[in-house]
């Protein structure tokens, strides 16, 4: 492709590179990235192995800008909705809901955080090298919070294994639990019947206790 | 092995299956199914692969059997727990407190669980098998809450995907989330800082709203 249509390298590289993205990260997303191989990314976008490797050097690449993208996006969603927000309280329900809706519209970056959590060290020495932005996101409305008294001292990594992690579940576990248990995550009943829950919780979470 | 030494096949044999169980937790518990391999088990072990197609036909049989190890055990715990406790939120809070203890005691079972949530269908048809009785023994416990007039009307399926599957992150999070924010999750201050969490969000949870 590129050798034969050089005029038109630029903007079919675009769409083409997109295309690859799009789907490396279903493929990350449904068998993860050990199993997943660069010929089905290939095959599955309908272009020959090599020219991946004319976008991407490699498949470890290829996952992380993935995995970046995810992480990016998540971020720029969290301070599109956080933005002007200053009350402690209501900054942490924004940004639980950003990550919620991030994560229902987007379920394969649902699934690709949810085997982030699940390997043992296997994309590298720093598993928060794309994550830690959203790690800080909520360190800092934690912080301000405690910091401001409306919150008892509670630890970030404790709201982020129970409260924020939640969300995480609720997209993935929709067509897990069996038949007669499976749900739409983005269907509005089953999503306000959830979000309500992710406020209880978060406000139990952080009110000081009495 | 089996053609040389046929006299004590039985005593090693067993020896060997459970060694080949464990190892093979640990490896799915670290890569995932689609990634593992018998070879690799077998090395681990320091056996040459035919000997694990002896105990175990295939890759699948001997996933499934890990599987469902972790499952029945998980389920054992659960019933020694909650044996003879009436009270549905005590009860409720004995089942999670079996739950994370397990997790804790058994970090493998924990990632494995994780993946499995990740996974798109990945292990077969019927990705309740195993977890069948786990998803039962939350239900169980919820319905007769909720019956009592104890609980509000809650969906069991929120809670796990809430409150009880925050112990799975517990126990994945602990190294994933870079090296100052590092934990372990069987260290008794942590542990107990976790569970207090826990149990201040499952009553939260299914508190009846005033």
């Amino acid at each position: 492709m590129i050798a034969t249509r050089p005029t038109v390298r630029q903007p079919r590289g675009d769409a083409t590179r997109s295309q690859i993205l799009d789907v490396a990260e279903r493929i990350f997303a449904d068998i993860g990235y050990a199993a997943a191989r660069l010929d089905h990314v290939a095959e599955t976008v309908g272009i020959r192995r090599p020219s991946i490797l004319y976008y991407f050097p490699g498949k470890q690449q290829l996952y992380d800008e993935v995995e970046a993208d995810i992480f990016a996006s998540m971020h720029s969603f969290v301070l599109n909705r956080t933005d002007g927000v200053t009350d402690p309280m209501a900054r942490l329900l924004a940004l639980l809901d950003a990550w919620l809706d991030f994560l229902v519209s987007r379920p394969t970056a649902a699934r690709i955080i949810q085997r982030l959590i699940a390997d043992s060290a296997a994309y590298g020495n720093n598993p928060v090298r794309f994550s830690e932005s959203a790690l800080q996101d909520l360190e800092d409305v934690v912080t301000t919070g405690v910091a401001s008294g409306q919150f008892q001292p509670v630890s970030a990594m404790v709201l982020l294994n129970t409260v924020a992690g939640g969300a995480l579940h609720y997209v993935c576990n929709a067509h897990q639990l069996g038949p007669t248990r499976s749900y739409d995550p983005a269907a509005p009943a089953q999503l306000t019947e959830f979000r309500a829950m992710m406020h209880r919780l978060a406000k139990a979470a952080v009110a000081p206790q009495g």
